[in-house]
């Protein structure tokens, strides 16, 4: 393990979080908020030297620099991202408990969107922006941001960070040279970011509303700035954030196939055709079950839409308390948390693409009893799949649920929480979507569970942005050894 | 598709069912319960004919019959031992409902235990010995049976069946000839039900009561004769109990081990320690978790043993209502119905065995990404398991995780059942426990669902004893060409 280099490099990220904390610095003095002002300034100081330590003062002795150096370098930079980013909330005095504040933090970054605050509108607009903010950081990953601004570095390197760092069993590289893909996947990024600003603003939401929203739409987070999420914005607001919430729950790389003009690769590719199928099924499906509590088709639809899309997504966002709705409604909604959106897309959840590979494998497991003597492989997008990125879904999706045990055995130690808020919380936290069932619904928050609970519920929300291994092998011992 | 043949196999398996209804016949008409007389007489008339017209009529015309056959025999032949067996409870009157009696039945005879019966002290005593019948034979399998006493068969023709209605990953053949192999474990099944009967007998157990709870004991079934299940037997009864629900969910071909006096192969089972470590870690959990309950450690500790043998087994017989216990205990509880008994045995849920190989081979998975060169074999009692018996483990978790997500969604359409209902009856029926949590509770019973659910639940039941492949295999449309 290349310690070194992987301190170095966490250093350097340290000190371009401290840089992204200046936006809201700014907002606080603006608005007179001085104690957060303080707070940030402080956090910025402090970071800023730690990171410059770390980058300065260790320099890699050796070269090398292997996979499993990638997976640790992503799962210590998130845990210290996240470790030093509560640090404004905390000194604030805004969310007066250091664990809530990092659980926040954690929320923020892996673009989960849970909140431990009863309130969230007290909070001052410095410590909101920079909550919301983290959303639109975590969801593309903070190392790929590295990347595609950050000096010339060899490919072996970018690409190990890029592959334990982004979601999908596969990472695609959209240009030869990895560091340029990360450049060309910040771009779009942005560019729908501010799309999506300029649309709310036309619907006529204010400005700040417009940007920290739209944060956590980008990053698929799901961090509202008022206590009912988007319950209180217009219709157009609402439809608008639907229809980006699926499109961040989009293959990048399908995007980056528009801008080029390929757009029949885009026409038939299989996952975001399964992503659609599914998102156009539930909507009707919830549309149909919810049609007798509201005035009228459209509304019914309006607000299936909006949850589907926020769910599968894994924002977060909601329109309506849907914890009031039928139990086919919710389940519904359950169910959607685990299957997520598409690989490299900023959403969580298992993905489309690992679903679609385990049905495809299920249904050859059974066609070998009819029919023993055929060999039959798995095609996706007209191509053959490698036998061995097969075998590594399955394992993923098997440590997934040996991990959602645990933390739900874990979870139950928590004397206030009840079955149904038991399984939900660690299923949402996993699934980095946000808001759970009962009370842990959408109108309600984290508030109520223990430190312990909060710590583990935090390191769910880390494995699964980070896809279970990078946070997994910290807890190796041989990960440790020189 | 050797279809005559299947259909011949299924008419003897009718008539032996015919056979078995005899002493439920007699202790109706020892108890003066004409209705149900009359009923079983009918039954018994019906099945014959029915069994016999299949048997005598439909005359195989080729030999071949190859795993597919053993499949689709095994699949039919439980749905057409639960159709019939259904019939005297239906027709007695003592379920009005023939959905129901169904239900009732394939709970029987998959030894899940999950009864529709808001009272089931009112019924006859002949349908109540039946009811607690099925367990027994289907605990052991029905096919076994066949084979165990029937007429001398190809080795082929045995093992297909046998390997499709076993539970577990691997069918271990204890002596050369597979025929024989069911001889045994049928002669130790019915010496470890005398020495249970016995030993209930000793402790003042009313007769009919020992045989009957020795029924859902051997089949790790579940139904009782009162509506408190075993809460209102002796301490000395519930303990004989334990240790009995413990032992039938030992694989059975280490009892013939331990009779041939292989002792060390025994002593070294990874399986049995793993089963016994989980029984012990649970048990002592569960009993510092609900010590504040009783009046003593010593009832805590009867009382987690108990519940902790009677999920784990996947019997689901209960001394107290262990849905008033606090959330860890229960959600232990629940997380034990997964896992299930060794496989071989008469339990359900997912097997000990795959649980540890998927553990085993997820350790993997992660080791790999340290020491990527490193070729690693998993092993399991100091041999190597084959790499096709692990992907077939992991293929099973996975359909069986679809199954539980597609159920759980049909169950959500029932408008009366809650979050906890709606996963612990499917999680219950599909690992052939029993109760689940909250208003499917070891107090409680599955009367409130819709005739859609119990049909869901039933065939979930199914798919569960059979280890899915039997009852899947049915519904692919080529299964069903010529």
């Amino acid at each position: 393990m290349n310690y070194r280099l992987i301190a170095n490099l966490i250093g350097r990220i340290l000190i371009v979080e401290a840089a992204f904390m200046l936006p809201a610095l700014i907002i606080s003095l603006h608005c007179g908020e001085h104690e957060s002002a303080v707070a940030f300034v402080q956090s910025i100081i402090l970071i800023i030297a730690v990171g410059a330590a770390m980058n300065f003062l260790i320099k890699p002795k050796r070269k090398g620099y292997y996979a499993r150096d990638g997976f640790v370098t992503v799962g210590m930079a998130w845990i210290a991202v996240s470790a030093f980013g509560a640090l404004p909330m905390w000194m604030s005095g805004a969310i007066p408990s250091y664990i809530d504040s990092f659980f926040e933090t954690v929320s923020g970054f892996t673009t989960t969107g849970s909140t431990i605050l009863p309130d969230i509108e007290i909070l001052p607009r410095g410590v909101l922006y920079w909550r919301s903010f983290t959303h639109w950081l975590g969801g593309m990953g903070v190392l790929v941001f590295l990347l595609a601004i950050g000096p010339r570095r060899t490919d072996g390197e970018s690409m190990h960070v890029l592959r334990a760092e982004s979601p999908g069993p596969s990472v695609g590289k959209l240009v030869p040279r990895m560091q340029q893909s990360a450049s060309i996947l910040y771009k779009i990024y942005v560019g729908m970011t501010v799309l999506q600003v300029v649309l709310l603003l036309l619907g006529g939401m204010p400005a700040f509303d417009a940007v920290t929203i739209t944060f956590g739409t980008a990053g698929t987070g799901g961090f509202a700035i008022t206590n009912d999420s988007l319950a209180a914005y217009s219709t157009y607001c609402q439809a608008v954030t639907t229809v980006f919430m699926i499109a961040f729950g989009v293959n990048f790389s399908l995007f980056y196939l528009l801008l080029i003009g390929d757009f029949m690769t885009v026409f038939r590719n299989e996952e975001l055709r399964a992503y659609l199928g599914i998102i156009a099924a539930a909507v009707i499906a919830i549309a149909i079950d919810i049609h007798s509590m509201y005035d009228t088709a459209f509304e019914a639809v309006h607000h299936s839409a909006f949850q589907v899309a926020s769910i599968i997504s894994t924002t977060g966002f909601a329109t309506v308390d849907f914890n009031l709705w039928p139990q086919f409604s919710r389940v519904t909604l359950f169910l959607l948390m685990f299957i997520g959106a598409m690989a490299g897309s900023t959403g969580g959840g298992l993905k489309i693409v690992r679903v679609s590979l385990i049905m495809k494998a299920v249904r050859r497991s059974i066609a070998t009893i009819l029919h023993p003597n055929s060999v039959k492989l798995i095609h996706m997008d007209g191509e053959q799949v490698d036998e061995e990125v097969v075998n590594g879904v399955k394992e993923y999706v098997l440590i997934y649920i040996l991990i959602l045990a645990g933390s739900v055995l874990l979870i139950s130690l928590d004397p206030f929480v009840d079955f149904e808020a038991t399984m939900t919380s660690v299923v949402t936290c996993l699934n980095n979507v946000g808001p759970g069932l009962g009370i842990v619904g959408p109108v309600s928050n984290f508030s109520q569970f223990s430190d312990f609970s909060k710590i583990v519920l935090a390191i769910d929300m880390l494995l699964g942005r980070l896809e279970m291994f990078p946070i997994l092998i910290l807890a190796v011992p041989s990960a440790w050894k020189k």
